[in-house]
């Protein structure tokens, strides 16, 4: 009996697709089902807001069954974490572009208020702004209570870089890191799509205000 | 048959209390019980969320009925309600005060600034936060909407004036009033009892950043 062939990384010929990459196609199919889940989903917690959403509302708006939803999420606490999530990989890649870019971090540090301010008027801001207040379970709520952490650390730790190269003053890093985040974050509760300021817009007066303060006459 | 006795305010003599004396510190009992409710709702909202206090547990924790309890408040929005009130009623003073005291305008914001992060994490400050979230009623929602709007706009009118007197530079007052305001409320989501600064001076802090500007060497 011959023994098996070699298990070798052969090129299929042209016409015959690999059933490999029809899996592939099925589970990128699945993401992206499941990132409509998950968008819709944002969109519902935000208009309506969390507690007031079932997943019974989520499956109609999506025009799918209760058990096709439990296809991509396991349950309403898990999709509002996968929101949260979303709208943290925004600022994460934001937050990593002006960590790694050139220049005085004080330049670095507004840049990335820009970042910031977009992602907090987008899809996920609200959802990544109240996960932490819908009473979440223990386990959910420290996950979610850490990742925050660790944007509120970089963002000091900009600021702190700002103080070592000259380009912002001596100040308290720890609470300037909140007062930056609060105005950014308060944006979430007052704009509304229909703003007559552009997010980039509203972003550039407060680095304004941020930069130079109010101080005018003593 | 003699006509009526003309009602006239006579004193009472010693030892026979007047009824209405009687009404007086009944209804004063049933204000000081009904501020006990409030403060006792607003810090089990603070604790556990509205959305999972229930008045049972509400009424559990007062060592009351459910029905003694309507004798207070209508209604669990009616209390949340009451909450925010009383956050509003502090700030209101704080307001009030900033506004009619002398001097240049930018001092009297950070007057304000100082009022008003120590309302923000006082009992009602989760309450004045967070009742617009908890997709209260219609007409309740528009009635919190408007307060808010007309806090809003006196923390603006205030720093229009510090740039009318020169106290404050040129700046996008309207921006401005919500950077300020997003570094204070902010203050509600991260200040815990436990925290290392008291509320003033996190106030001092901010009022540094906001004063000075974070430049530094350009």
């Amino acid at each position: 009996m011959p023994s098996p062939a070699p298990r070798t990384k052969t090129r299929k010929p042209a016409g015959a697709p690999s059933p490999w990459a029809a899996r592939r196609r099925r589970s990128a199919g699945h993401a992206l089902k499941r990132d409509a889940v998950i968008l819709a989903a944002a969109r519902a917690f935000r208009e309506r807001g969390y507690h007031n959403t079932s997943l019974d509302d989520l499956a109609a708006s999506l025009k799918v069954t209760k058990p096709t939803l439990y296809l991509y999420v396991p349950s309403k606490e898990a999709i509002l974490f996968e929101c949260f999530r979303a709208g943290l990989a925004q600022i994460h890649s934001t937050l990593m572009e002006c960590e790694n870019a050139a220049g005085p971090a004080r330049e670095r540090l507004f840049a990335f208020i820009r970042g910031y301010a977009a992602a907090i008027v987008g899809d996920f801001g609200w959802c990544m702004l109240r996960a932490e207040d819908q009473h979440l379970g223990t386990a959910m709520s420290r996950r979610i209570k850490l990742l925050k952490a660790g944007i509120d650390k970089r963002m000091r730790a900009l600021i702190d870089a700002g103080v070592a190269d000259g380009s912002i003053r001596a100040c308290d890093t720890r609470m300037t890191a909140f007062a930056l985040a609060g105005a950014l974050n308060w944006m979430g509760h007052w704009y509304r799509e229909d703003a007559t300021l552009k997010p980039g817009q509203i972003a550039d007066r407060f680095i304004d205000v941020f930069n130079r303060g109010l101080r005018g006459r003593d």
